[in-house]
């Protein structure tokens, strides 16, 4: 094989593993290509919920015909005895002859051991192929079990001078109907979607994927030191269908612990600082309890805070063509910047229109 | 001709007429190709300082070629004796044997009589070729004649959330290089360059164009009621070689009148209603004095007033991948709305990455 077809089935076993992410957690979504003589035989992303896992999906496909053929996946295949036996273990059952991979598992579980089990049953192992685009992918499992802390995207839908509302909060609608739904897709790509106490108050929001066919609806989280958002909310009536976490302060009052546990929402007891919530040790705890991508869609408080703990991966832009005026509700909180070179700077990933509107995909 | 070849050649003619905006008034830019089967045989755009016309720069590298061809203009060919005798009886005295216009020329001294001429010759002449594009490329000339006031570029450099400086004032620099200088043939291509007495003062500009070989430095315009911005400025020290206009109101001091007259500034008068220029009367007086395109660099308070007075007619936007917080300096001061659906709408017309930044151009 060349270097250049491994990287068209890598590149195929990626697109495979975009697909899952949002339905994994706390496992990675991985992708898995099985290929021989150029013929597709078998493709797999991890299932919703983690299991079955990529490799699993694509052998059960290629059945018999995985005996010496090549299998692509996105990350080095777990050697760990979970509810199941390991997939490096399925893949030498097999028989594939060569085994593709583009990352190393930094899981202390796996961590070289998936490549180490297939090597010694004689399979030919290749590391390295499409390495950065699968830490792309990935990098939400990845920054949970290197860092403790989850992926985070951070979507501001803006007029063209940054504000989100007018004066009197009126902010329906500021972005077009095709934004909208594009940022029910971003959604959908994440465990989690998440937004501060204020805005929780001000628009009732439920927070949910709609008309897409989401295999599995993200986390709703809110974070709200004085449990301030009432129970007889959205959030509130439909805790028991979809999550809702509620990450607050010990301040919070004993009573509206009650009503939330009541409605079934998960409680998330966090340590506040200066009077805020530690946000750090929000995302800390939320990482332990095995999210590893958060879609956070503010205000611009919260958004604000984020940026300032250096919490945040990736904005998601959408600015539509409108304009409110400085008297308006800007979309980000105050930064303290004691200089312009403290600002924050942001890369370019991605810019496209978007209905009437210009969707930007910076990374920090 | 089919219509599909006439479309490809006026196509080419508002190409070269595009590049004579910003150097051409109080005249029109305009673009003429005289073509004779397939061949190209002269190509004019209305030179600096509007003369000599397209169609006399075509023709005269057409010469005796010309009999018999086909002449593409992007507007009427005029039909009043000026300096020179009108274009339209050049058109005749060469011989042409068509002429294809995209728009009729709103001049109350052309108004269709330029057609006139030339059918009365015997010419062939085929109106209405790409009459939207052309409107837009000789949009400022038609505002002019049509509404008494020019068309107006507003230019916002901002960041992502909406901020152009820092609490403190700071602001250079927030977008990059590659913007700078696109910022600069922005210029090139109006009239005039236009800021506010508190973006004049805070920043001190130049507001030439530079390193770009213009053929015609656009007019530098700042709104002062109060004649604060100091002729010991850049714009004052450079006023005699490029000019200064500053429009003022009855109020401004009778000794700063003095000195910026002394510098070689032009002193414009202009009424003031509620404390502020009227800036609907000050864009009266400027194209009056034959400008046609206006291009707008802020500050958030000027561009606000031009917004609510509706004297905009595009958004030049610089998305810089920076972030500033609601404690920076808004681009946009306030516009006072009272319901969301009273905010300005824009729509998208083109959006692409320059440098490290997004710009993207909308239209009021």
């Amino acid at each position: 094989m060349t270097r250049e077809t491994d990287e068209i089935h890598m590149a195929h076993a990626l697109r495979l593993a975009a697909r899952g992410n949002g339905h994994c957690w706390p496992n990675p979504s991985v992708g898995c290509v099985i290929v021989r003589d150029g013929v597709i035989l078998g493709r797999g992303t991890t299932q919703p919920g983690g299991r079955p896992h990529a490799e699993r999906v694509a052998l059960a496909q290629a059945g018999a015909a995985a005996r010496g053929a090549t299998a692509y996946v996105t990350l080095e295949p777990c050697a760990h005895h979970g509810k199941t036996s390991p997939c490096a273990e399925a893949l030498v059952a097999a028989g594939v002859a060569r085994v593709v991979s583009a990352l190393t598992d930094p899981d202390p579980r796996v961590a070289g051991r998936g490549h180490a089990i297939l090597r010694a049953a004689g399979i030919e192992v290749t590391e390295g192929i499409l390495t950065r685009e699968a830490r792309e992918i990935t990098a939400g499992f990845l920054k949970r079990v290197t860092r403790g802390l989850p992926f985070v995207t951070l979507k501001l839908a803006t007029t063209l001078d940054g504000r989100i509302a007018t004066a009197t909060g009126e902010s329906r609608w500021i972005t077009s109907a095709p934004s909208r739904r594009a940022v029910h897709a971003m959604r959908m790509s994440h465990d989690a979607v998440l937004v501060g106490s204020g805005t929780a108050c001000a628009d009732d929001p439920d927070l949910t994927v709609r008309d897409m066919g989401a295999a599995r609806q993200p986390v709703r989280i809110v974070t709200d030191r004085l449990l301030s958002h009432s129970p007889d909310s959205r959030l509130g009536r439909t805790a028991r269908e979809v999550p809702v976490w509620l990450v607050h302060g010990p301040d919070a009052p004993e009573a509206a612990r009650t009503a939330w546990t009541a409605a079934g929402a998960t409680l998330i007891p966090c340590p506040v600082t200066a009077g805020h919530l530690d946000l750090t040790q929000a995302f800390r705890l939320l990482a332990e309890r095995g999210l590893t991508r958060i879609f956070c869609e503010g205000g611009g408080t919260l958004a604000a805070g984020l940026i300032r703990a250096g919490l945040v991966d990736r904005l998601a832009l959408i600015s539509a063509g409108a304009l409110i005026g400085a008297d308006g509700r800007p979309a980000l909180g105050a930064l303290g910047l004691a200089a312009l070179t403290d600002a924050p700077r942001l890369a370019l990933m991605e810019s496209r229109a978007i209905g009437a509107d210009v969707f930007s995909l910076w990374r920090f």
